[in-house]
């Protein structure tokens, strides 16, 4: 039987893969199942609702979706599903990412998209497993334990600072 | 025979009515009929799909939608016609317009949205009468008239400005 | 027995209750349990770790915080918890809310704030509801209805807008 | 016969035109004859107030024009023209392209400029092909098969996807 | 004989005519002639290109022009003369004057507009009576005369200020 | 006898050179004998108070002045003169430019600041031959050329870009 | 004897006195005497020079400066000094204080100005406390008092907030 | 006996070492000793309230705390300790730095950050070398002479500038 949990993966292109390599490393870090899709708000926006209005009937818990410039794509998605929807802004090449930011996080009252920082992907999937913890204790185990590796990798650095401050 | 142009203009919240009052006013001045509707991308999604889907087929030129902060209204629009989509910013409680000015404007290679100012609501219905002479050879004297009548509204104001200097 | 779900709603300053309203008028009306704080990250720093570190505890399953200016205090409680925390930028006197929309959602890797719109009260409940609907079927069908509602609204604001077109 | 629809293309200085190829390109796509200038809204004004002025006679019927800094290019051109003018804001190396975006955008009331995305120049042209479109059917049509490659095209990226991912 | 100096002003809008009544007053002050206009960019550029070319033979010796928005009236006037044109960004309803700001100063090589601050009205006039006085030395004096003035106010200010502290 | 103008070139730093090359190129061009010094508003202010202060008795007609991040340097010598200060905003590594800019432009009434586009070197010469022009006929004619000159150089790139469209 | 610390209060204008309140309100709680003046950078820029130049001859420990718009007070008088200077920018009618903050905060290295919060009167003196407590016991433990008072003003408007919440 | 001043320097990541030595050599040109540490706000938070809390019977007089992003490190150090506390925003990839800027310098009352520029190192260490000259006249002594340095160097580029200046 699987028992994993599901979380839905969506971006506007494929040109924001590489921006994306912590996002698919920090979801299998937690042994969450993912379907990973380039679906596009304007290109494909059919597929798009689609994809949204059967994320739940699919399996899917949580739905994270990566856009650039005017980022459409989460909000868009939003629109169709009742499940989370996390949005992550990609720095396009003009203005540092402040237009996807502003066109994903400044949603009309009733469809809300949870943002993370721009190019925030490792963030996604943390956000991601935070929201599956609510109700499933072993995944709050897991966070746990990755806070305090977090912590552990602080001071790890902390001890490498001393040699570092030899040489200035 | 009803010959008339026909604009279809779509807005994301009826608060955008009084913004948008010039835009009606300047449609009728040039004899444009317009069909005129509230729906939000985010809230009827699967309206203003098919309101776009239509569009063409039920005989609308150009399309014209409003819509403030996120301001997804226009360019999902355009995910969803081959008719021109002008896209007006509304100017938010926050970030002065801003937001939803980069939302509308930044859309990606495939969909373009034809973006006026914020909150330029008169300029949207000049672009589609614009847009309407290409082909229209009576539009086309029409804008050339209002284009006198703005140089001697100008002139008439330069006149009164004699008047109010004298008084500094 | 209780099997009411419970969210934290800390805010920064008792100044922001009015822009908060809807916050609280929303859990309600998704018959979710909250406890309200005022708690600043800066001023009583040491309660706000203690609610963070205690929040899942003590029943909560999602943090709400809200805060202005340098809005530190959503990062701050993701700081201590593993629970999602929801952060509401709120407008400040200066810089059009862009201070706290940047110091809310440009948290670094490994402790992510789910942000949403400056001043987006209403959307930080739905979204607890969304993030709690992942494992309640019930809320899950509340957010549907809720859903229809938002579209059943936008549906009769369009109504309203032929008499007002008509006075145009 | 000649038969062909025609486009101005006006760049503000020649180092735009790395930026304006994918603009040159999608005009040829659509069999959208096109002239391309050199003319500056400030070191040839007098030419650019005539090739505007005489470009419906000339048998224009869109002007496209690009420019950067502080772009007025677009908004002179339209000043002396009733066709519509498409606006290209390009990038400079300062301020990220929000000085040549706010100088074309934001014109006063009267005298639009359809603005497109920074450095958006393929949107530019397929602005030009729908507007052409209105009363062309055959564009109508070519614009339908250029909708359905760009959807066909996310498709193809979706499959690579899938090999790209295996790799992280 | 009049041997006095002259400066054009040319306002975009008569709106905004109480921003600069400081300029009026300090040409004024300074006992400069001048001749204010309203005139704009984009609804009567034939008349702005007219005003600008014959400026100098009309005996001016500053332009001093002032815009909102997309204010292109500095450059565009720039672009047919010689004489310094000193440019106002007025600001607008929304983007806080930063747009008009930036379509004034951002100015392509060749063509200088001498910015002045957001509504800098009286700067402006104080910047013409400088140009002036490069080759005036009565109006040397005048400007030397006006620097103690200023000083002076400052310290009337500080003065007062001792009342007002004893308040708090 | 020398009747040559004379300009004085203040830079807040020797980094700022490079950018400031074409300012000395166009001011050679001109004519126009210019002293250039390093000197910094916060570094070397009494320097920089002495320069200003005396600039007139020196025999300068126009001081140009340019700094990067919070360039105070030319409302600072502005602060001691009454000669038209022309100053340039230079790019830091950081903000774009904008930090420099503010500081430049928005200048309290009083005291004004001729300002240019960031990295504006070129323009801030011809502006300081524009105000020198303002009582010297020969200066005018040469400007007059210049003007010319520009136009010209936009004709030969225009005649070179049928060229390089013949290779897209 | 008189061992009481003191501190100069600069302010560029006397309109900034009631956003100032707060400041000499919370030096008094602190005990700390302060002299206050308006003076300007630019338009009585000697004064200014000899009142940083002297302060710490004058007794004084601690500078604050606040200003507006291309707000270079603070900076100026750190030119002038090695006493710590506090810079407080002020918000002007424009730019929503964005210009005075940059202006003040992006000093060049060497000459440092400790900017708070812009409009942030009270925490320029607090900080100014905090100086002075760096070699003062007493003024520490006031400040220890004064953050036990925030928290406990924090606690208040916590039980105040149940009462208002109950009102929802 | 150890009369040696003492500096904490906390730093959110080690990645912001390069931008930080000028930090550290400026605080050993001054003589002043430092503890630095990497510490986060958000991944060893109970650490970083134990540093504050601690700093001053550490004897610590200074802090100086530099991070970038939602740069909340200086002022949750600042809101555990009585020591002045001085923040250095760090660029972060995207924004340019304005939301570390903005995160430190925005703090509530009650809680200054002293802040200095976007990677302002330098001047972090001599804002600290400032405050400890209060009561510490030696160190006043060094400051005059680094402020005597500093005007040296500017001459002495200003010498160099004339041999550039020979070759454009």
């Amino acid at each position: 039987m699987n028992n994993r949990h599901k979380v839905a993966v969506i971006m506007g292109s494929d040109s924001d893969l590489p921006t994306l390599k912590p996002l698919f490393k920090t979801l299998k870090k937690f042994d969450i199942d993912f379907d990973a899709k380039v679906c596009s708000a304007h290109r494909t926006p059919d597929k798009a609702a689609s994809l949204a209005k059967n994320a739940k009937a699919d399996g899917f818990e949580v739905i994270i979706a990566a856009a650039g410039k005017a980022a459409h794509l989460p909000g868009v998605l939003a629109a169709f599903t009742t499940l989370p929807v996390i949005g992550i802004p990609i720095m396009s090449s003009t203005m540092d990412g402040l237009d996807s930011l502003l066109s994903i996080v400044q949603m009309p009252s009733g469809i809300p998209v949870a943002t993370v920082a721009i190019d925030g992907a490792e963030n996604a999937a943390i956000l991601a497993a935070q929201i599956i913890a609510v109700a499933d204790e072993e995944m709050s185990l897991k966070l746990q334990r990755f806070k305090e590796e977090l912590a552990k990798k602080v001071e790890d650095k902390n001890t490498a600072l001393m040699a570092k401050l030899a040489e200035i």
